[in-house]
Protein backbone atom coordinates (compact mmCIF):
# COMPACT_ATOMS: atom_id res chain seq x y z
CA UNK A 1 0.00 0.00 0.00
CA UNK A 2 1.34 3.11 -0.87
CA UNK A 3 -0.41 6.47 0.93
CA UNK A 4 -1.65 8.85 -1.73
CA UNK A 5 -0.83 12.80 -1.80
CA UNK A 6 -4.62 13.47 -0.76
CA UNK A 7 -3.38 11.14 2.19
CA UNK A 8 -0.03 12.32 2.64
CA UNK A 9 -2.00 15.94 2.65
CA UNK A 10 -4.55 14.78 5.31
CA UNK A 11 -2.25 13.28 7.84
CA UNK A 12 0.03 16.00 7.79
CA UNK A 13 -2.71 18.86 8.81
CA UNK A 14 -2.84 17.18 12.18
CA UNK A 15 -2.32 19.15 15.38
CA UNK A 16 0.82 17.80 16.77
CA UNK A 17 2.53 18.02 13.50
CA UNK A 18 2.13 21.68 13.31
CA UNK A 19 3.03 22.13 16.32
CA UNK A 20 6.03 20.48 16.61
CA UNK A 21 7.30 20.71 12.76
CA UNK A 22 7.02 16.82 11.42
CA UNK A 23 5.95 16.43 7.41
CA UNK A 24 5.22 13.27 6.60
CA UNK A 25 6.60 12.42 2.88
CA UNK A 26 5.83 9.37 1.76
CA UNK A 27 4.75 5.74 3.09
CA UNK A 28 4.83 2.57 0.68
CA UNK A 29 5.79 -0.70 1.07
CA UNK A 30 6.57 -1.17 4.92
CA UNK A 31 8.61 1.88 4.38
CA UNK A 32 7.45 5.90 5.41
CA UNK A 33 9.81 8.94 5.10
CA UNK A 34 9.12 12.58 6.94
CA UNK A 35 11.07 15.87 8.28
CA UNK A 36 11.03 17.34 10.98
CA UNK A 37 11.72 21.31 10.59
CA UNK A 38 11.52 22.25 14.35
CA UNK A 39 9.11 24.40 15.44
CA UNK A 40 11.01 27.24 17.91
CA UNK A 41 8.48 26.66 20.81
CA UNK A 42 9.95 22.57 20.62
CA UNK A 43 13.53 23.58 20.69
CA UNK A 44 14.33 23.79 24.46
CA UNK A 45 16.80 23.62 26.83
CA UNK A 46 18.98 24.62 23.97
CA UNK A 47 17.92 27.35 21.35
CA UNK A 48 17.71 25.78 17.69
CA UNK A 49 17.56 21.86 19.10
CA UNK A 50 14.62 20.32 18.93
CA UNK A 51 13.98 18.27 22.58
CA UNK A 52 15.16 14.59 22.67
CA UNK A 53 11.26 13.85 22.91
CA UNK A 54 10.60 15.43 19.66
CA UNK A 55 13.28 13.62 18.08
CA UNK A 56 11.43 10.53 19.51
CA UNK A 57 8.11 11.68 18.53
CA UNK A 58 9.16 12.09 14.62
CA UNK A 59 10.34 8.40 14.77
CA UNK A 60 7.56 6.58 16.53
CA UNK A 61 5.03 8.28 14.38
CA UNK A 62 7.26 7.55 10.77
CA UNK A 63 7.91 4.16 12.37
CA UNK A 64 4.20 3.55 13.33
CA UNK A 65 3.19 4.93 9.45
CA UNK A 66 5.81 2.65 7.80
CA UNK A 67 3.89 -0.07 10.02
CA UNK A 68 0.79 0.34 8.77
CA UNK A 69 1.80 0.67 5.33
CA UNK A 70 1.28 -3.02 5.44
CA UNK A 71 -1.56 -3.40 6.49
CA UNK A 72 -5.07 -3.18 5.21
CA UNK A 73 -6.57 0.53 4.46
CA UNK A 74 -7.84 1.80 7.55
CA UNK A 75 -6.00 0.06 10.06
CA UNK A 76 -5.06 1.24 12.92
CA UNK A 77 -1.43 0.81 15.04
CA UNK A 78 -0.23 1.46 18.76
CA UNK A 79 3.76 1.96 19.70
CA UNK A 80 4.08 -1.84 22.10
CA UNK A 81 7.53 -0.49 23.01
CA UNK A 82 10.35 1.62 21.54
CA UNK A 83 13.86 2.18 22.28
CA UNK A 84 15.75 4.89 20.98
CA UNK A 85 20.11 6.07 20.98
CA UNK A 86 20.75 9.69 20.55
CA UNK A 87 23.86 9.30 18.52
CA UNK A 88 24.99 13.04 18.58
CA UNK A 89 23.47 16.22 18.82
CA UNK A 90 20.62 17.60 16.53
CA UNK A 91 22.20 20.50 15.63
CA UNK A 92 21.54 20.99 11.72
CA UNK A 93 17.97 21.44 10.95
CA UNK A 94 15.89 20.40 8.86
CA UNK A 95 16.25 16.24 10.16
CA UNK A 96 14.88 13.76 7.92
CA UNK A 97 13.72 10.58 9.41
CA UNK A 98 13.52 6.97 7.56
CA UNK A 99 11.67 4.57 8.54
CA UNK A 100 11.63 0.42 7.75
CA UNK A 101 9.56 -2.41 8.90
CA UNK A 102 12.44 -5.21 9.70
CA UNK A 103 9.48 -8.17 10.29
CA UNK A 104 5.78 -8.39 10.90
CA UNK A 105 4.53 -11.71 12.43
CA UNK A 106 0.98 -11.65 13.14
CA UNK A 107 -0.43 -8.42 14.07
CA UNK A 108 3.21 -7.22 15.62
CA UNK A 109 5.59 -5.22 13.33
CA UNK A 110 9.00 -4.56 13.97
CA UNK A 111 10.43 -1.48 12.87
CA UNK A 112 13.79 0.20 12.84
CA UNK A 113 14.47 4.40 11.82
CA UNK A 114 17.16 6.71 11.91
CA UNK A 115 17.36 10.20 11.78
CA UNK A 116 20.01 12.44 10.06
CA UNK A 117 20.95 15.87 9.68
CA UNK A 118 20.46 18.36 6.97
CA UNK A 119 24.35 16.97 6.65
CA UNK A 120 23.22 13.23 6.75
CA UNK A 121 24.76 12.81 10.00
CA UNK A 122 23.13 10.50 11.83
CA UNK A 123 21.58 12.10 15.28
CA UNK A 124 19.25 9.13 16.40
CA UNK A 125 19.19 5.61 15.94
CA UNK A 126 15.28 4.09 17.05
CA UNK A 127 14.01 0.26 17.05
CA UNK A 128 10.08 0.19 17.96
CA UNK A 129 7.73 -2.95 18.35
CA UNK A 130 3.90 -2.03 16.79
CA UNK A 131 0.38 -3.70 17.18
CA UNK A 132 -1.60 -3.28 13.88
CA UNK A 133 -5.20 -3.14 14.59
CA UNK A 134 -7.99 -3.80 11.98
CA UNK A 135 -10.00 -1.31 10.49
CA UNK A 136 -13.41 -0.42 12.33
CA UNK A 137 -16.61 -0.37 11.27
CA UNK A 138 -17.21 3.01 12.11
CA UNK A 139 -14.11 4.91 11.88
CA UNK A 140 -13.65 8.40 12.15
CA UNK B 1 20.51 19.07 45.84
CA UNK B 2 16.49 20.13 45.88
CA UNK B 3 14.95 23.04 42.99
CA UNK B 4 14.06 25.59 44.94
CA UNK B 5 9.94 26.75 44.07
CA UNK B 6 11.34 29.74 42.19
CA UNK B 7 14.11 26.94 40.06
CA UNK B 8 11.20 24.78 39.61
CA UNK B 9 9.10 28.09 38.07
CA UNK B 10 11.66 29.17 35.47
CA UNK B 11 11.91 25.87 34.38
CA UNK B 12 8.07 25.52 34.24
CA UNK B 13 7.97 28.64 32.04
CA UNK B 14 9.75 27.22 29.12
CA UNK B 15 7.58 27.19 25.69
CA UNK B 16 8.40 22.77 25.46
CA UNK B 17 6.43 22.36 28.48
CA UNK B 18 3.88 25.21 27.51
CA UNK B 19 3.01 23.69 23.94
CA UNK B 20 2.84 20.72 25.65
CA UNK B 21 1.12 20.63 29.38
CA UNK B 22 4.14 19.23 31.34
CA UNK B 23 5.16 20.89 34.49
CA UNK B 24 7.72 19.94 36.84
CA UNK B 25 6.52 19.65 40.37
CA UNK B 26 9.71 18.63 42.36
CA UNK B 27 13.05 17.16 41.91
CA UNK B 28 15.04 16.49 44.53
CA UNK B 29 17.71 13.77 46.06
CA UNK B 30 18.14 11.74 42.35
CA UNK B 31 14.71 12.16 42.10
CA UNK B 32 11.84 14.31 40.05
CA UNK B 33 8.17 14.49 39.38
CA UNK B 34 6.19 15.63 37.00
CA UNK B 35 2.62 15.96 35.47
CA UNK B 36 1.38 15.81 32.25
CA UNK B 37 -1.93 17.55 31.50
CA UNK B 38 -2.05 17.32 27.52
CA UNK B 39 -2.74 20.48 25.48
CA UNK B 40 -5.02 19.58 22.72
CA UNK B 41 -2.59 19.86 19.78
CA UNK B 42 -0.90 17.23 21.13
CA UNK B 43 -3.91 14.71 21.50
CA UNK B 44 -3.50 12.95 18.02
CA UNK B 45 -4.43 11.00 15.93
CA UNK B 46 -7.11 10.25 19.39
CA UNK B 47 -8.55 13.48 20.83
CA UNK B 48 -8.25 13.08 24.26
CA UNK B 49 -5.31 10.68 24.64
CA UNK B 50 -1.45 12.57 24.34
CA UNK B 51 0.61 10.90 21.49
CA UNK B 52 3.35 8.59 21.95
CA UNK B 53 5.89 11.03 21.72
CA UNK B 54 4.35 13.26 24.09
CA UNK B 55 4.51 10.52 27.04
CA UNK B 56 8.00 9.89 26.02
CA UNK B 57 8.68 13.54 26.29
CA UNK B 58 7.47 14.31 30.11
CA UNK B 59 9.39 11.27 30.59
CA UNK B 60 12.25 12.11 29.51
CA UNK B 61 12.49 15.26 30.83
CA UNK B 62 11.64 14.13 34.57
CA UNK B 63 14.38 11.69 34.33
CA UNK B 64 16.87 14.61 32.88
CA UNK B 65 15.95 16.17 36.33
CA UNK B 66 16.13 13.44 38.42
CA UNK B 67 19.72 12.42 36.80
CA UNK B 68 20.46 16.32 37.30
CA UNK B 69 19.52 16.79 41.13
CA UNK B 70 22.87 14.36 41.74
CA UNK B 71 25.19 16.80 40.01
CA UNK B 72 26.49 20.59 40.89
CA UNK B 73 24.09 23.37 40.23
CA UNK B 74 23.89 24.74 36.82
CA UNK B 75 25.03 21.01 35.77
CA UNK B 76 23.46 19.87 32.24
CA UNK B 77 22.63 16.54 30.97
CA UNK B 78 21.87 14.50 28.07
CA UNK B 79 20.07 11.49 27.09
CA UNK B 80 22.37 9.08 25.86
CA UNK B 81 19.42 6.55 24.98
CA UNK B 82 16.21 5.64 26.54
CA UNK B 83 13.93 2.53 26.10
CA UNK B 84 9.87 3.30 27.14
CA UNK B 85 7.06 0.49 27.06
CA UNK B 86 3.08 1.85 26.86
CA UNK B 87 1.66 -0.45 29.29
CA UNK B 88 -2.21 0.65 28.95
CA UNK B 89 -3.50 3.28 27.01
CA UNK B 90 -3.14 6.93 28.31
CA UNK B 91 -6.67 7.86 28.23
CA UNK B 92 -6.85 8.96 31.96
CA UNK B 93 -5.55 12.64 32.33
CA UNK B 94 -3.57 14.14 34.16
CA UNK B 95 -0.66 11.96 34.23
CA UNK B 96 2.05 12.23 37.06
CA UNK B 97 5.48 10.99 36.66
CA UNK B 98 7.95 9.99 38.91
CA UNK B 99 11.55 9.32 37.71
CA UNK B 100 14.52 8.02 40.14
CA UNK B 101 18.18 7.53 39.76
CA UNK B 102 18.80 3.86 40.03
CA UNK B 103 22.80 4.10 39.47
CA UNK B 104 25.61 6.67 38.84
CA UNK B 105 29.02 6.09 37.56
CA UNK B 106 31.11 8.84 37.04
CA UNK B 107 29.11 11.11 34.77
CA UNK B 108 26.78 8.52 33.74
CA UNK B 109 23.82 8.15 35.71
CA UNK B 110 20.67 5.12 34.90
CA UNK B 111 17.51 6.53 35.59
CA UNK B 112 13.78 5.31 35.66
CA UNK B 113 10.24 6.34 35.40
CA UNK B 114 6.90 5.26 35.45
CA UNK B 115 3.41 7.17 34.48
CA UNK B 116 0.68 6.52 36.07
CA UNK B 117 -3.01 8.09 35.13
CA UNK B 118 -5.69 9.84 37.56
CA UNK B 119 -6.66 6.33 38.45
CA UNK B 120 -2.96 5.73 39.32
CA UNK B 121 -2.65 2.99 36.80
CA UNK B 122 0.73 2.69 34.76
CA UNK B 123 0.41 3.73 31.66
CA UNK B 124 4.48 3.85 30.95
CA UNK B 125 7.04 2.59 31.99
CA UNK B 126 11.31 3.89 30.94
CA UNK B 127 14.79 3.13 31.68
CA UNK B 128 17.08 5.58 29.76
CA UNK B 129 20.78 6.72 30.24
CA UNK B 130 22.04 10.19 30.48
CA UNK B 131 25.18 11.94 30.86
CA UNK B 132 26.06 14.85 33.35
CA UNK B 133 27.83 17.81 31.94
CA UNK B 134 29.74 20.27 34.33
CA UNK B 135 28.43 23.54 34.96
CA UNK B 136 29.67 26.44 32.12
CA UNK B 137 31.87 29.21 33.05
CA UNK B 138 29.22 31.27 31.47
CA UNK B 139 26.10 29.14 31.32
CA UNK B 140 23.06 31.01 29.72
CA UNK C 1 -0.62 -19.62 40.85
CA UNK C 2 2.41 -19.91 42.59
CA UNK C 3 5.42 -23.09 41.64
CA UNK C 4 5.64 -25.89 43.84
CA UNK C 5 9.05 -26.88 44.99
CA UNK C 6 8.89 -29.48 42.66
CA UNK C 7 8.32 -27.39 39.63
CA UNK C 8 11.09 -24.93 40.97
CA UNK C 9 13.35 -28.53 41.09
CA UNK C 10 12.32 -29.35 37.65
CA UNK C 11 12.75 -26.15 36.09
CA UNK C 12 16.23 -26.07 37.71
CA UNK C 13 17.52 -29.19 36.41
CA UNK C 14 17.93 -28.02 32.54
CA UNK C 15 20.75 -27.73 31.31
CA UNK C 16 20.99 -23.66 30.06
CA UNK C 17 20.74 -23.35 33.74
CA UNK C 18 23.43 -26.08 34.54
CA UNK C 19 25.47 -24.18 32.60
CA UNK C 20 25.60 -21.01 33.52
CA UNK C 21 24.73 -20.91 37.32
CA UNK C 22 21.53 -19.79 37.42
CA UNK C 23 18.92 -21.26 39.63
CA UNK C 24 15.32 -20.46 40.17
CA UNK C 25 14.34 -19.70 43.79
CA UNK C 26 10.07 -18.72 43.77
CA UNK C 27 7.23 -17.49 41.21
CA UNK C 28 4.12 -16.44 42.32
CA UNK C 29 1.89 -13.90 41.54
CA UNK C 30 3.32 -12.05 38.76
CA UNK C 31 7.11 -12.40 40.57
CA UNK C 32 9.94 -14.40 40.08
CA UNK C 33 13.17 -14.48 42.18
CA UNK C 34 16.36 -16.19 41.20
CA UNK C 35 19.93 -16.07 41.73
CA UNK C 36 23.20 -16.29 39.34
CA UNK C 37 26.30 -17.96 40.92
CA UNK C 38 28.39 -18.26 37.61
CA UNK C 39 30.25 -21.58 35.93
CA UNK C 40 34.32 -20.22 35.40
CA UNK C 41 32.96 -21.41 31.43
CA UNK C 42 30.91 -18.33 31.39
CA UNK C 43 33.07 -15.60 33.33
CA UNK C 44 34.63 -13.72 30.05
CA UNK C 45 36.23 -12.00 29.11
CA UNK C 46 37.15 -11.09 32.55
CA UNK C 47 37.87 -13.97 35.07
CA UNK C 48 35.00 -13.99 37.98
CA UNK C 49 32.54 -11.77 36.98
CA UNK C 50 29.56 -13.20 34.16
CA UNK C 51 29.37 -12.22 30.53
CA UNK C 52 26.32 -9.42 30.04
CA UNK C 53 25.34 -11.73 28.31
CA UNK C 54 24.72 -14.33 30.87
CA UNK C 55 23.20 -11.26 32.65
CA UNK C 56 20.84 -10.89 30.44
CA UNK C 57 19.84 -14.83 30.03
CA UNK C 58 19.15 -14.71 34.22
CA UNK C 59 16.99 -11.93 33.96
CA UNK C 60 15.32 -12.47 30.69
CA UNK C 61 14.31 -16.47 31.98
CA UNK C 62 12.93 -14.77 35.52
CA UNK C 63 11.09 -12.18 34.07
CA UNK C 64 9.43 -14.75 31.56
CA UNK C 65 8.73 -17.13 34.59
CA UNK C 66 6.98 -13.49 36.31
CA UNK C 67 5.21 -13.55 33.35
CA UNK C 68 3.90 -16.98 33.61
CA UNK C 69 3.12 -16.89 36.53
CA UNK C 70 0.29 -14.80 35.85
CA UNK C 71 -1.27 -17.41 33.04
CA UNK C 72 -2.90 -20.97 33.17
CA UNK C 73 -0.65 -23.46 34.70
CA UNK C 74 1.56 -25.12 31.99
CA UNK C 75 1.01 -21.77 29.94
CA UNK C 76 4.19 -21.17 27.65
CA UNK C 77 6.25 -17.64 26.51
CA UNK C 78 8.21 -15.67 24.58
CA UNK C 79 10.28 -12.50 24.61
CA UNK C 80 9.01 -9.79 22.12
CA UNK C 81 12.09 -7.64 23.22
CA UNK C 82 13.83 -6.39 26.13
CA UNK C 83 16.23 -3.46 27.57
CA UNK C 84 19.20 -3.68 29.62
CA UNK C 85 20.99 -1.59 31.33
CA UNK C 86 24.51 -2.12 33.13
CA UNK C 87 24.44 0.25 35.76
CA UNK C 88 27.60 -1.66 37.48
CA UNK C 89 30.27 -4.08 37.17
CA UNK C 90 29.00 -7.36 38.09
CA UNK C 91 31.50 -8.33 40.57
CA UNK C 92 30.47 -9.72 43.46
CA UNK C 93 28.85 -13.37 42.94
CA UNK C 94 26.06 -14.59 43.71
CA UNK C 95 23.44 -12.57 42.24
CA UNK C 96 20.25 -12.43 42.59
CA UNK C 97 17.35 -11.30 40.43
CA UNK C 98 13.83 -10.19 41.05
CA UNK C 99 11.42 -9.84 38.68
CA UNK C 100 7.80 -7.85 38.80
CA UNK C 101 4.89 -7.79 35.99
CA UNK C 102 4.39 -4.21 36.02
CA UNK C 103 1.00 -4.50 33.42
CA UNK C 104 -0.70 -7.37 31.29
CA UNK C 105 -3.01 -6.22 28.90
CA UNK C 106 -4.48 -9.50 27.16
CA UNK C 107 -2.02 -12.21 26.32
CA UNK C 108 1.18 -9.40 26.93
CA UNK C 109 2.81 -8.59 30.00
CA UNK C 110 5.19 -5.94 30.70
CA UNK C 111 7.84 -6.61 33.42
CA UNK C 112 10.72 -5.46 34.80
CA UNK C 113 14.01 -6.57 36.76
CA UNK C 114 16.69 -5.69 38.87
CA UNK C 115 20.00 -7.78 39.26
CA UNK C 116 22.00 -7.07 42.89
CA UNK C 117 25.56 -8.26 43.68
CA UNK C 118 25.96 -10.00 46.96
CA UNK C 119 26.83 -6.66 48.40
CA UNK C 120 23.38 -5.89 47.50
CA UNK C 121 24.53 -2.63 44.68
CA UNK C 122 22.09 -3.00 41.42
CA UNK C 123 24.36 -4.36 38.38
CA UNK C 124 21.88 -4.43 35.90
CA UNK C 125 18.01 -3.32 34.98
CA UNK C 126 15.86 -5.01 32.66
CA UNK C 127 12.82 -4.41 31.30
CA UNK C 128 10.70 -6.89 28.64
CA UNK C 129 7.58 -7.27 26.58
CA UNK C 130 6.71 -10.84 27.15
CA UNK C 131 3.83 -12.50 25.08
CA UNK C 132 2.00 -15.40 26.60
CA UNK C 133 0.80 -19.06 25.13
CA UNK C 134 -2.24 -21.42 25.85
CA UNK C 135 -1.24 -24.15 27.46
CA UNK C 136 -1.02 -26.98 24.18
CA UNK C 137 -3.32 -30.05 24.09
CA UNK C 138 -0.40 -32.30 23.66
CA UNK C 139 2.63 -30.40 25.00
CA UNK C 140 5.89 -32.19 25.28
CA UNK D 1 41.88 -1.67 12.59
CA UNK D 2 41.02 -5.44 11.03
CA UNK D 3 41.96 -8.49 13.51
CA UNK D 4 44.35 -11.04 12.08
CA UNK D 5 43.45 -14.71 11.66
CA UNK D 6 45.78 -15.44 14.89
CA UNK D 7 43.84 -12.63 16.90
CA UNK D 8 40.47 -14.43 15.97
CA UNK D 9 41.96 -17.71 17.16
CA UNK D 10 42.81 -16.54 20.31
CA UNK D 11 39.67 -14.76 21.08
CA UNK D 12 37.74 -17.94 19.53
CA UNK D 13 38.97 -20.57 21.85
CA UNK D 14 37.42 -18.69 24.81
CA UNK D 15 34.99 -20.49 27.52
CA UNK D 16 32.19 -18.50 26.78
CA UNK D 17 32.24 -19.20 22.78
CA UNK D 18 32.99 -22.89 23.12
CA UNK D 19 30.50 -23.39 25.98
CA UNK D 20 27.56 -21.89 23.88
CA UNK D 21 28.58 -22.17 20.02
CA UNK D 22 29.62 -18.74 19.53
CA UNK D 23 32.08 -18.07 16.67
CA UNK D 24 33.96 -14.39 15.67
CA UNK D 25 34.36 -14.57 11.94
CA UNK D 26 36.02 -11.27 10.98
CA UNK D 27 36.40 -7.44 12.89
CA UNK D 28 36.98 -4.51 10.99
CA UNK D 29 36.58 -1.07 10.36
CA UNK D 30 33.82 -0.63 13.02
CA UNK D 31 32.10 -3.89 11.69
CA UNK D 32 32.26 -7.67 12.94
CA UNK D 33 30.64 -10.83 11.67
CA UNK D 34 30.16 -13.80 13.81
CA UNK D 35 27.83 -17.32 13.95
CA UNK D 36 25.93 -18.91 16.81
CA UNK D 37 25.43 -22.97 15.75
CA UNK D 38 24.29 -23.29 19.44
CA UNK D 39 25.43 -26.02 21.68
CA UNK D 40 22.58 -28.41 23.19
CA UNK D 41 22.87 -27.69 26.40
CA UNK D 42 21.99 -24.09 25.58
CA UNK D 43 18.86 -24.97 23.46
CA UNK D 44 16.41 -24.97 26.31
CA UNK D 45 13.27 -24.66 26.94
CA UNK D 46 12.45 -25.61 22.80
CA UNK D 47 15.10 -28.10 21.81
CA UNK D 48 17.38 -27.26 18.87
CA UNK D 49 15.95 -23.83 19.52
CA UNK D 50 19.03 -21.34 21.48
CA UNK D 51 17.92 -19.57 24.36
CA UNK D 52 16.82 -15.90 23.66
CA UNK D 53 19.31 -15.35 26.20
CA UNK D 54 22.45 -17.24 24.35
CA UNK D 55 20.93 -15.38 20.74
CA UNK D 56 21.68 -12.01 23.26
CA UNK D 57 25.15 -12.94 24.08
CA UNK D 58 25.95 -13.70 20.43
CA UNK D 59 24.92 -10.03 19.35
CA UNK D 60 26.17 -8.32 22.33
CA UNK D 61 29.67 -9.60 22.38
CA UNK D 62 29.70 -9.43 18.28
CA UNK D 63 28.64 -5.85 18.72
CA UNK D 64 31.36 -5.26 21.48
CA UNK D 65 33.99 -6.38 18.57
CA UNK D 66 32.62 -4.04 15.92
CA UNK D 67 32.95 -1.06 18.59
CA UNK D 68 36.40 -2.11 19.69
CA UNK D 69 37.44 -2.28 15.60
CA UNK D 70 37.33 1.56 15.94
CA UNK D 71 39.82 1.68 19.13
CA UNK D 72 43.45 1.27 19.45
CA UNK D 73 44.85 -2.44 19.66
CA UNK D 74 44.09 -3.37 23.14
CA UNK D 75 41.02 -1.28 23.88
CA UNK D 76 38.67 -2.58 26.25
CA UNK D 77 35.06 -2.16 26.15
CA UNK D 78 31.72 -2.36 28.09
CA UNK D 79 28.32 -2.42 26.63
CA UNK D 80 26.36 0.14 28.70
CA UNK D 81 23.21 -0.86 27.36
CA UNK D 82 21.24 -2.81 24.83
CA UNK D 83 17.88 -3.44 23.29
CA UNK D 84 16.85 -6.37 21.61
CA UNK D 85 13.62 -7.27 19.69
CA UNK D 86 12.89 -11.22 18.38
CA UNK D 87 11.82 -10.62 15.89
CA UNK D 88 11.00 -14.54 14.27
CA UNK D 89 11.38 -17.84 15.86
CA UNK D 90 15.22 -19.09 16.31
CA UNK D 91 14.60 -22.38 14.37
CA UNK D 92 17.18 -22.40 11.41
CA UNK D 93 20.71 -22.99 12.71
CA UNK D 94 23.33 -22.09 12.29
CA UNK D 95 22.92 -18.14 12.82
CA UNK D 96 25.06 -15.54 11.37
CA UNK D 97 24.90 -11.98 12.99
CA UNK D 98 26.27 -8.74 11.54
CA UNK D 99 26.96 -5.72 14.04
CA UNK D 100 28.02 -2.34 12.72
CA UNK D 101 29.21 0.76 14.23
CA UNK D 102 27.01 3.61 13.25
CA UNK D 103 28.47 6.34 15.23
CA UNK D 104 31.01 6.97 17.75
CA UNK D 105 31.46 9.99 19.93
CA UNK D 106 34.49 10.06 21.75
CA UNK D 107 34.44 6.49 24.11
CA UNK D 108 31.04 6.05 23.53
CA UNK D 109 30.02 3.75 20.52
CA UNK D 110 26.44 3.54 18.92
CA UNK D 111 26.31 -0.03 17.38
CA UNK D 112 23.83 -2.17 15.77
CA UNK D 113 23.39 -5.60 15.00
CA UNK D 114 20.95 -8.19 12.79
CA UNK D 115 20.59 -11.67 13.58
CA UNK D 116 20.10 -14.11 10.73
CA UNK D 117 18.93 -17.74 10.52
CA UNK D 118 20.36 -20.38 7.73
CA UNK D 119 17.24 -19.08 5.72
CA UNK D 120 18.30 -15.70 5.51
CA UNK D 121 15.38 -14.61 7.61
CA UNK D 122 15.86 -11.75 10.56
CA UNK D 123 15.49 -13.39 13.93
CA UNK D 124 16.51 -10.87 15.94
CA UNK D 125 17.46 -6.56 15.84
CA UNK D 126 19.77 -5.14 18.68
CA UNK D 127 20.94 -1.66 19.51
CA UNK D 128 23.56 -1.22 21.87
CA UNK D 129 25.47 1.71 23.56
CA UNK D 130 29.21 0.56 24.48
CA UNK D 131 31.77 2.75 26.32
CA UNK D 132 35.84 1.63 25.15
CA UNK D 133 38.87 2.08 27.30
CA UNK D 134 42.28 2.68 26.24
CA UNK D 135 44.81 -0.44 26.54
CA UNK D 136 46.44 -0.34 29.89
CA UNK D 137 49.78 -0.73 30.54
CA UNK D 138 49.69 -3.70 32.21
CA UNK D 139 46.90 -5.71 31.05
CA UNK D 140 46.77 -9.52 31.67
Amino acid sequence: MRFSDETLARHNANPLYRTTGIRLHSVFDGQAVSSLAPESSVCWPTPGQPHGGIVFTVMDTTMAFAALSNGEEGSGSATVDCSIQYTAPARQAPFQCQARTVSRTGRTAFVRAELVDAQGAVVALAQGTFRLFAPRAAAA
